[in-house]
């Protein structure tokens, strides 16, 4: 089995962790005795390129990805760039592009990690994050810019078709778990996209009778995340309330050096796309001090996503008793890649 | 002097923490010495009204509120009201009719609250929430409602009058603070609104040459609200970003039971609104077991509002020395407000 991956570190520690990443995945595969073989494709995205040629991803390059089994990710942005200029021009034109109507952020609080919130073991509970709309598409605009008259609109799109993809795929995901699933938004104000979503899943929910599923309101779900985390199984929502959210999951288990997610291209249109939930992180890049394990089990994902059960669960072990045994002691990025690495066998 | 207060105890334990809030406001007063009095005026809203008469709050009551010095809150919401028309119909219609342009909500880590993530002491920050527009508007519709075509878009409309009067509010307090200034927003995907508020923050801030102020995505604040909380002096941020980060906020510093706001009309054109950020709590609500504190902390943000700084300090501390008191013995809404009036002298 020969699987095309495109792989695209970015900026910033993007860099620094897609390489331990791709360690770590291929010596996982190697010690899997499976016959798969990994064809890597670099592409160049972020700020670099963007100062020299103006450039973010083209119409061509998002064609070209098309013909990939999958995207290895690390992370766009840097300062000296305008607000908005990748994250829209890189990181949502291939969202968008390829149809990821899932952003999956799974959150679980590793044995041996400690959070002053909950207890180890307590969370593991999965985010379907609505991926192709919602605040995100960019509608919107303003008018008599920079003058105190100024109006400026952003607009939330929802439609039942996407919507129902990220619902049905949550739906799915209780199912095989513990057949809970949270819905969060804030229908209480937000009334139109809101009773959209209230609908869908209502809908969806009646196709899943084993299926248990409740309501929050965004502002009460961020207060359960911290009082009360272990109450989820599945939560899905919003792409915006997932955004929030999820960062807060990452903080409550483990910090966000620790957070992998998939963006899913569920209807198999595309290859879907993995990357750690951490940015680019310019303050500390390039020191090898960034922690490469968010990239790590991004490629724990990935592998499961393409069929390498095996694969991805023997990284996961292999992170967990890494984890386990953190005394402090600093390692650079690589050395920490090498330690995870070097507990496959 | 003499205040005229409409009383709004609304739904739920609205009817169990106004009262002790009453309570405390007028002992302070008392021991104070000050020649005020209190003119209080009862209005009814919520759920057995609406389900009596179909009615939420009126044109003509509207109009009658503006007659008032100030209004005292307490919650509204039921499950037998669908959701929606009652935070449309009574909150929203308040903060929008009476041009609540900043909803204030300290957070403060009182000395004798544990909280598992921060020192006592070292947290003390005010949340300048814009009041009036963003996501709250109602802006928005649906079409094709309940098919599997329908799309449904909510607006958020923001305005540079609207975000620079919260945002100027905020350089006030954090002029009269500690000087630091946080905004958070979305600027690098929500690139209409996002841009305005950061040119609007501009602007208003070399107005402010001594005060500094920084930018922080919301989903990266989230997570310094868990890790970090004492960076904060002021933030400011948009209708739905606050209300998500406030209700965080307060699970961070010893949680909802505590967080008291103030609905504010910076213009003088209308009374401002004072109320608990908790909701009205069904699920509690009638046994006497909710926790009142934030609507006595909410009476002293009205006092202060009022101009009655004296009482609104010795209301903070008597519940400062309560809270430092509390050792886990259950005691009713009304015990609590007795114990916080006893210690007023
Ligand atoms: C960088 C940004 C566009 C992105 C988002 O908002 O989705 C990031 O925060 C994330 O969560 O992946
Ligand atoms: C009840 C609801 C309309 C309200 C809001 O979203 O503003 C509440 O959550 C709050 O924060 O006061």
């Amino acid at each position: 089995m020969k699987f095309s991956i495109a792989v695209m570190p970015g900026d910033g520690i993007g860099n620094e962790v897609v390489p331990e990443g791709l360690k770590v995945l291929k010596r996982a595969i190697e010690v899997s005795g499976e016959p798969v073989e990994l064809d890597l494709t670099d592409y160049d995205v972020g700020a670099s390129r963007w100062h020299e040629s103006g450039e973010t991803i083209t119409d061509e390059e998002l064609e070209s990805l098309r013909g990939h089994d999958a995207i290895f990710f690390g992370a766009c942005g840097d300062p000296s760039v305008p607000s908005g200029v990748l994250e829209r021009g890189v990181i949502l034109k291939m969202r968008f592009g390829l149809s990821h109507a899932v952003n999956l952020r799974p959150s679980k609080l590793f044995s041996g990690i400690s959070s002053p919130l909950a207890d180890p073991g307590k969370v593991d509970f999965v985010v379907v994050r609505e991926g192709t709309e919602g605040s995100y598409t960019g509608m919107g605009g303003s008018v008599r810019t920079d003058t105190p008259y100024e109006v400026a609109t952003e607009v939330s799109v929802n439609t039942w078709y996407g919507v129902e993809r990220a619902v049905r795929d949550a739906f799915e995901r209780a199912q095989a778990r513990n057949k809970k699933l949270t819905y969060v938004h804030k229908h209480n104000v937000m009334v139109h996209a809101g009773h959209l979503w209230r609908r869908v899943v209502e809908k969806v929910g009646a196709e899943y009778p084993e299926v248990e599923f409740n309501y929050e309101h965004t502002d009460a779900c961020t207060i359960f995340m911290v009082t009360d985390p272990s109450r989820y199984d599945v939560i899905v929502t919003d792409n915006l309330f997932g955004d929030i959210l999820t960062d807060l999951a990452a903080a409550v288990t483990g910090g966000i050096g620790l957070a992998a997610s998939g963006n899913l291209n569920v209807e198999g249109t595309a290859p879907s796309l993995f990357e750690p939930i951490h940015g680019s992180a310019p303050d500390i890049a390039g020191q090898q001090i960034a922690d490469p394990t968010a990239s790590i089990l991004s490629g724990a994902l990935m592998a499961s996503n393409l069929g390498l059960e095996v694969v991805a669960k023997s990284i996961e072990a292999a992170v967990e008793a890494d984890l386990a045994d953190r005394d402090g002691t600093k390692r650079s990025t690589a050395e920490v890649g090498d330690a995870i690495a070097a507990r496959l066998s």
